[in-house]
């Protein structure tokens, strides 16, 4: 992985001048090209060894081009808002939109990679942190991110020479501090589990530019030319050849699926729902008091047919709750901000502190069920949805979040019922509306969506509930029982 | 204040059952009203004394409305990205967009009280802290919010019962702690306290609505009754008086300006520019990172004339500074969400944490600029700005941030030659468009706009920096040095 960034690599000023003037008048042109074009943001990630000139780069970067149009962002220690959150959240919010540059300084691998060199983590948690990391940027490429990643090497010689060399001269003798000594005593180690986890993060999409970092006129040229081919490369009109989607199996041929197999004749009487809703709100309540709560999240998501009951089998939630500790977050759709992100992006902004419960009503689903209906967007993007949702959801569960998925289902003669009740009520019209009917005209098309999602992410970590919900009573209750006994089992 | 709500107010639940259903549908009707209607967003902030019911009545609120749409917010211990931001951050984050309903929860007002009574601030702060609080909430009525302001009283006996009966029921003596009743113990002041904070903030456009806590029906009807009142009355479309705009003073009859006086004459030869540019920069990136700069933070505005050189004169700027600790936000038309808030909202969100320097490439000083000579905003919009922007920049320097604005001019005739320039340069014409010939016949409207925004918000916090800008590398050095004077000023 190092060799050939250990070779002394230099570039001569009389070489460097002539070749930066250029670069620099390109490099303004391809972002302002990005800028106009509009249609995918460039994500630089920048890592490798101490004094490696990493922050020089990023300094020049951001002079050879246009400063307004550049995120630059460095991740030092997290704050206590993004330590109360899955590790990633703090990229996200870094995240830049379509038609900018982001810089992304010590990013997604640097904390996996101390961890395994300094800390206590194991092999194992290394492969899974980069696991994790191969299928994030998978993502973001398939989201039409521009990624490149530049890893800023010194020979362990060099690394020597540069801290003896800042220690000779008076002006910076100050940079060299006791720890920088004992860090380059792991320089040995640190090479070897840095050389591992690019191989196993340099992937097509994705790939690592290993920069040999000792000359700045060869480091700069390097890093220059390499963004400046990517981009004319995209803007030319080259996009990573997407993998077409397998086609998914078909439906069973007897036609029974999870959701017709359902009981939508059970009943709850009016008495015994009084006493059971009280009883559930009740455990439910405690539940969100309770002490180990604090180390928890709960995410709820709820996704159902059109009239099905999802907006007050809700309302029966939140009226368990602490109006301090919950928000509902009703999707519709994104917002222009919104739209210049990756799809999971305007769900991730909103993911709850610990000790708070967010509801999704309708979520990251619409990917698989309207979208994938409607035909919003193509086969392959809802097909990747399915794995890039459970790398999601598990990522959520291994931070302390408690995902709680609900598909409420109603049959087509309670919906027709609900819909004209609807119509007939003043106060109700507002909840009925042409496209309502329209929706209604793909019954199967939906129910097919549904067993799809139900089936690829139902995982352990966030099983789907399914909900016979033509008797509004029973579903509510089923749905607060079946939510109380998931923080159960997680506290 | 707090007389008539210490009378022992109950309501019979045989008079409540009736009057809540009423109101919940009314209110419910009102909600969507408002999320149909979309011009404002209601904010409801909610303070009092401890046990007076706050918490169920915004439980309550939620329960009767959609909690779909009413963002509830309760501030406890800020967390460490809010404590390195000016005190109104974190409010400013929780406002609601417009059509929406915002529940703030120990907003505002709570943590000058709490400083005055158990803390060492003195009657000056704490006046001066609702003082600021009239000002900001002015604002937001002036930006259409419908903010109503509810204040739950228990009198002494009251609030003396309240913990005999919590400590003698074994299901809820858990809840009273030692510090329930050391704080008790402050009760005469603490009433003595909020008494003269409520009489400060209670103005025409907030109102505080003082009730009675011990009933729960009482205050429940009071809060509902108030809040669906208000929604009728401002859906109705009946809005808070604007206060007709006074007239500015007319221009100065001998046609001599700040502006016309600057020596546009000013040259700099090559030479000397480049050693003087190297001298600014190194003296601007030591201030940056000087021990004391961690305290602080930068907000630099650059604002001028089309074509007057800000773009390259921030670059000289960034080029002094580490990437990894700014940020260049280029303000533009401002985005959906932006438009769903106050228009200084979106500046809030970018200000820099401590340690950091965010350049604004434009600003708030639109406003007063181009939203008034294109009449974009109504007069009064823009007049009561020149107020509210010396607000805003009080606030962040009593925060720790130094804030430097920059205003370029040109001459007309410069002007005029730098717009053939980029006309005839390939790589420059991105840079010119018709709008920009537009403004330029509309000079002495803006020359105008410039010299009542100088006068009106050169204040002894936050002045302007006059910037004669013919002469690109004297303007450079002028900036920087200015810039460096500021900070050292500071630390």
């Amino acid at each position: 992985m190092f060799e050939a960034a250990e070779l002394g690599h230099a570039v001569p000023d009389a070489v460097f001048k002539p070749r930066e003037a250029k670069l620099r008048e390109d490099l303004l042109r391809a972002q302002y090209d990005l800028l106009a074009d509009g249609s995918f943001p460039c994500i630089i990630v920048i890592g490798g060894v101490d004094g490696a000139g990493k922050g020089e780069t990023v300094n020049l970067l951001n002079a050879w081009m246009d400063p307004r149009h550049i995120h630059t962002h460095a991740f030092g220690d997290a704050s206590d808002e993004e330590r109360e959150r899955p590790r990633m959240w703090r990229y996200w919010r870094a995240l830049p939109p379509k038609g900018r540059i982001g810089i992304l300084f010590g990013a997604w691998h640097t904390q996996p990679i101390l961890d395994r060199v300094m800390g206590g983590a194991d092999d194992a948690a290394l492969r899974a942190a980069m696991d994790g990391i191969v299928a994030f940027e998978r993502m973001l490429a398939d989201e039409g991110a521009l990624i490149l990643k530049f890893w800023f090497h010194l020979s362990k010689p060099a690394q020597r020479h540069r801290l003896k060399a800042l220690e000779a001269d008076p002006r910076t003798r100050w940079r060299v501090a006791e720890t920088d000594w004992e860090r380059f005593k792991l320089y040995d180690r640190f090479r070897r589990i840095s050389a591992e986890a690019l191989e196993r993060t340099s992937t097509g999409v994705a790939p690592w530019h290993v920069v040999e970092g000792a000359d700045a006129n060869y480091r700069s040229l390097m890093v220059g030319e390499a963004l400046l081919a990517a981009l004319r490369r995209r803007l030319g009109g080259e996009r990573p050849a997407v993998t077409p989607a397998a086609a998914l199996p078909p439906p069973p041929a007897d036609g029974r699926t999870v959701l017709s197999g359902l009981d939508y004749g059970r009943t709850l009487g009016r008495k015994h729902y009084q006493r059971a809703l009280e009883e559930a709100q009740g455990r439910l309540n405690m539940l969100t008091r309770h002490k180990r709560f604090r180390a928890h999240s709960v995410i709820a998501v709820f996704e159902g047919m059109d009239a099905a009951g999802k907006g007050s089998a809700i309302r029966r939630v939140t009226g368990a709750l602490d109006a301090r500790c919950y928000r509902v977050i009703p999707v519709a759709a994104p917002t222009e901000e919104e739209r210049g992100q990756p799809y999971l992006w305007r769900f991730w902004r909103h993911l709850p502190r610990r000790g708070r419960v967010t509801i999704f009503d309708r979520s990251w689903y619409g990917r698989v069920l309207v979208e994938r209906v409607e035909g919003f967007c193509a086969p392959a993007d809802w097909m990747r949805a399915y794995h890039e949702i459970n790398a999601f959801e598990a990522e959520l569960a291994s931070a302390g979040g408690i995902v709680a998925k609900f598909w409420l289902n109603v049959t087509p003669e309670e919906q027709l019922r609900r819909f004209r009740e609807r119509e007939q009520t003043p106060f109700k019209t507002f909840k009925i509306t042409a496209e309502d009917w329209r929706n209604r005209d793909k019954w199967d098309a939906y129910q097919q969506a549904a067993c799809d999602m139900i089936d690829r992410t139902s995982t352990a970590a966030a099983p789907w509930t399914l909900v016979p919900a033509d008797d509004k009573p029973a579903a509510r209750i089923q749905i607060l029982e079946a939510l109380c006994e998931r923080i159960e089992r997680a506290l």
